[in-house]
C-alpha cells in the first residue's frame, strides 16, 4: 500500500494560519506606501521564479518569504486608498474571513443535495438584498424569480441572453441552435463590451448587435431605440435583448430605464439592466431613482457587490423575473447528477442558473458583509464614497485649466485638462507612475478623458484630497504654469 | 461630509481571523464525525435564518454562532474522510492559506497591467503542471500555447469550442455568428454533458453533438468515430470540434486519445480532451499512459486539480496548443480597458482566454499547493488514492454477491449487487443515509451502478475498510443473508 502523503497537520495550519491573518493584516496596515500601480517590467516577475518545481515539499513559510520578495512588487494594489482606476473592487475583513470558510469547508453547491446550506444560504441572502435593493418580490424565491452569484457582470449578460434566446425561440434554440440572421440585440455605444462578447460566445455574432447612440449625458436615447427596433422588426427581424446599462463603464451614465422598458413590453423584448458597479448604490433610499423603471419592466438585473459593497470579488448578484426561462436555457441532467430532491422540484439546483457546473459557497461572504455591516454601514459606505466624488468634482469644476465631461451622480469623476489629448495622456502617465495614485481613462465625445472612480475600502478624505493635489501640481509642471 | 462605515479595523481583522483559522482547524479535525450528507429537509435552513438583514452591524462572532447552529447542519461535507460521491474535491491546508492571501490581496487579474504577478505567476505555474503532467512544450508559454486557470471544466470546454469555431471558420464567427446547420461536435455517449451544455451556449444546440458509441470498457469507439465524421463530411458538414474524455464522470473510462487524434487530423477537427478527473494522475509517471496521444493530437487540454490534487475549487487548469485561436475568439478590447503594454503585445491578458472579463488571484492556490507537497507529495497522494481503490475492487470481486461494473484504472470503483436495481437503489439509500459515507451513482449497460471515489485529502486506508464493511453488512440485511 502506498503510504498518504504529508498533508499539513490541523497544528500546523493554525499556526500558519495565525502567520497568513498576520501578513494580511500588515499588507492592509502597509498597503498604502507602497506603489499603487506595480512598476515591473513584462517578464519581471517570471525572471524571479525557479524554472522548476520543488521534488519535495517546502514550509510554508517558503511560500509566504517569495510572495514578498517576488510577487508583492509585481502586484497593482487594489485594496491601495490611492487606486481610483476602473471601478474599485473593494474588500472588507468580514468578506476575506467568509472567503477563509468558504475555502475551508471546501464544499461544492451545484445541486441542492450537495450542500443544502450553500444553495439556501445563497437564495435567503439574495433575498436579503433584493429588499435592500427595493426590487420587488418578482425577484425573489417568494415569486416567479430569483437570484444566483454569478463570478462576474458579463457572465450575468451571457446567461440572460441565453433566458432571452430561449424564451424568444420558445426553446427551440435547446436542440436547433441560434438562427443568427434572425435575432438583434441593443444596448447602447457606451455600453461595455461584454455583450459583444456574449453575442460572440452565443453564435449570433457581432453583427447582431446594434449600438444605440446616446444622449447628451451618455445615456441611451431611447427614441433611437424605438426607431432600430422597429425597423429591425420591419424587416422581419426578432429584437431578443436590450441591454440597459445603470451606471456604464465609462462615464457612469444612466440608461432611462422606465423609457426603454415600455419599447421592450411592446415588442416582447428582454430587458437585461446591467448595473454592475452602480447597482448597489440603491441600498440608500436617497439614491433608489437610478434604477427607476427597473421594478416594472426588467426581466433580469445585476449588480456587483465586490465592486462598491465591500465584498471580495466573485460576487454579481443575478437576479430573474422568471427563473424557469433561466433553468430552461441551461438545464442538461445527466444520470450521475440526478437526486430524488431535484426531481421533486422542491429546491434548486444553482448549475442550471450558471454556464460551469460546480461552485463555491459565495454567499457566506456577502451574507458575512451584510450582517458586519448591517444596513446603515452599507449605506453609509456608499453615501461616504459619493460624498468623496462629489467634492472631488468641485474642485475640477473650479479650475479653469480643468473641465469635467460627464455628469457624476455617484462616485465616479470624469474629467480632464482643458484642449488637447496629449497633456491628458501626459498627465495620466506621470501620476500614475509616481506609485501615490491609480487612474484609468476614456474617450469621452472623443477626447481623452481621466477617470477617478472612489469606492474603495480604505480610501478617505486625505487620500482624495492628495490625489487633487498632486493631479493640479502635475498639470502645472505640464502646463508650465 | 458623510463619515466611513465603521469597517474591521486590522487589530479586530488578527482576532477574528485567528478565530476563523481555529474553527476550521476544529472543523477539519471534528468533520468524520458529522453526517457527511445533509440530513436537512429542503427549506429547513432558509426557517432557520431571519427574514430581514440587520439594521446595524453585528460582531463577526455572531457570523460564526449562525454558522454553526445553521449552516453546517445543512452541509454536505465534502472534506469528510467517507465522501465518495461523485468525484473529490480535494482541498488542503496549503490551498486554503493560499485562498485567504488571495482574498487579503484582492486583485483582480483581467489584464496583465491589473496585477502583473497575478498573470505572470498562472503562466509560470501552468508551464510547470505541463512538465509535470508530461506535456509537451507546444501547450506552454515557451511554444504557441499555454495554459489558463478556468472555474471548471465545463468552462474549459466552451472556450475550447469556441476556439475551434474561430478557427474553423477562420474568424468569420465573431462578426457573423455561428452557422447552425454546418457545423457538428462529437463525443461519446459517456461524456459529460458539458459538451451539451457548451454547444447550447454556443448557438449550435444539441442536435449539432453527435454521441459516439463506446467500446467494452466505456471508451469512444474511434471506428464509430470515423464512421460519424465521414458521413457528416459527406452530407457537407464540418467536424468542428471532437471531445475525448480521460476519465469519464461515469465510470473514468479513457478515450483513445492516440487512435481518435488521427481522425481529428485528416479532417482538420479541433481535438478538445476533458481530462478533469483523470488528467492529474499523469504526475506520476507510471500512470502517464493515460493521456497516450494528448502530445501529438490535443489541441486543447483541461484537467482540474480541484478535483484530485489538492488544490481547492476553483482551479481547472486549461491548455491550448495555439493561443492565437482562443484570443482570437474572445477578444473584445475597449478604450477603457487599453494599456500600453498589452498593446504592445509582450504580455498576456487572461481576460481574452475566459468568458467573464474580471478574475481572482487563482495561481496562489496551485503555487502553494504545488510548492509545499513537491512533485513527491503530490505523486503520493495519487498513488495513495489508486492503492485504496485497487483494494476496494479486490474486495468486491472476491465477493460473490457483488460485481464490478467497469475497469478501475485509477480510483473510482465501479459495483453493484448482482441482479435486479432496486436492492442497489436501497443499498445506496440506506448507506447514504448512516452519515457515514456518501457514495453516488450512474448506469451502467442499463443497470443502476454505485460508484465509490476516492481521492478525498482525508481519506486513509481505515475508512475505505469502513466503507466496505458497511456496504456488506447493508447488503446482507437487504439481501436477507
Amino acid at each position: 500500500m502506498h503510504p498518504a502523503p504529508e498533508h499539513m497537520s490541523t497544528e500546523e495550519f493554525r499556526r500558519h494560519g495565525r502567520a497568513v491573518v498576520d501578513w494580511v493584516a500588515d499588507y492592509w496596515d502597509r498597503v498604502a506606501s507602497l506603489p499603487v500601480l506595480s512598476q515591473v517590467a513584462p517578464g519581471q516577475v517570471r525572471a524571479g521564479l525557479p524554472d522548476k518545481p520543488p521534488e519535495t515539499g517546502e514550509p510554508f513559510t517558503a511560500v509566504l518569504a517569495d510572495l514578498d520578495s517576488i510577487l508583492v512588487p509585481g502586484l497593482t494594489h487594489w485594496q491601495h486608498p490611492g487606486f481610483f482606476a476602473y471601478y474599485p473592487s473593494s474588500t472588507s475583513g468580514p468578506a476575506v474571513l467568509a472567503e477563509l470558510l468558504s475555502a475551508g469547508l471546501g464544499v461544492q453547491g451545484m445541486m441542492w443535495q450537495t450542500s443544502p446550506a450553500c444553495t439556501e444560504l445563497e437564495q435567503h441572502v439574495l433575498d436579503w438584498l433584493a429588499g435592500l435593493l427595493g426590487l420587488p418580490d418578482c425577484f425573489t424565491f417568494a415569486g416567479s424569480g430569483g437570484g444566483v452569484i454569478q463570478d462576474s457582470a458579463s457572465s450575468a449578460i451571457l446567461v440572460a441572453l441565453l433566458a432571452a434566446l430561449h424564451r424568444a425561440s420558445e426553446g427551440r434554440v435547446q436542440t436547433e441552435g441560434v438562427d443568427r440572421a434572425r435575432y438583434r440585440v441593443y444596448t447602447s455605444t457606451d455600453a461595455h463590451s461584454a455583450l459583444e462578447k456574449a453575442a460572440r460566445i452565443t453564435g449570433l455574432g457581432t453583427a447582431a448587435v446594434r449600438f444605440i447612440g446616446t444622449r447628451a449625458d451618455s445615456s441611451m436615447d431611447p427614441k433611437a431605440l424605438r426607431t432600430a427596433i422597429t425597423d429591425d422588426v420591419r424587416a422581419g427581424l426578432i429584437p431578443v435583448m436590450v441591454m440597459a446599462t445603470v451606471g456604464t463603464t465609462s462615464t457612469s451614465a444612466i440608461d432611462p430605464v422606465d423609457r426603454i422598458g415600455p419599447i421592450c413590453a411592446e415588442f416582447g423584448t428582454w430587458l437585461h439592466v446591467d448595473a454592475a458597479y452602480a447597482g448597489v448604490a440603491a441600498v440608500c433610499p436617497e439614491l433608489r431613482w437610478i434604477q427607476h423603471g427597473v421594478a416594472d419592466y426588467a426581466d433580469s438585473y445585476a449588480t456587483n457587490p465586490h465592486k462598491w459593497l465591500l465584498t471580495a470579488f466573485d460576487c454579481d448578484a443575478c437576479y430573474v423575473r422568471d427563473r424557469a426561462a433561466l433553468v430552461g436555457a441551461l438545464s442538461v441532467v445527466r444520470e450521475y447528477l440526478r437526486s430524488n430532491v431535484s426531481a421533486a422540484d422542491t429546491v434548486v439546483d444553482y448549475r442550471d442558473w450558471q454556464v460551469p457546473l460546480g461552485r463555491r459557497f459565495r454567499a457566506l461572504k456577502l451574507w458575512a458583509v451584510i450582517r458586519c455591516y448591517g444596513v446603515e454601514g452599507l449605506r453609509a459606505h456608499i453615501r461616504h464614497s459619493v460624498a468623496l466624488a462629489q467634492r472631488f468634482a468641485t474642485w475640477v469644476a473650479a479650475d479653469d485649466r480643468f473641465e469635467l465631461m460627464a455628469p457624476q451622480p455617484l462616485s465616479l469623476v470624469c474629467f480632464r485638462l482643458r484642449g488637447a489629448d496629449e497633456p491628458n495622456r501626459q498627465l495620466l502617465q506621470t501620476v500614475n507612475a509616481s506609485g501615490q495614485i491609480y487612474l484609468s481613462h476614456t474617450m469621452v465625445r472623443d477626447a481623452f478623458t481621466l477617470r477617478l472612480a472612489i469606492g474603495g475600502t480604505a480610501t478617505r478624505d486625505e487620500h482624495v484630497t492628495a490625489a487633487w493635489d498632486l493631479l493640479s501640481s502635475t498639470a502645472s509642471g505640464l502646463l508650465g504654469d
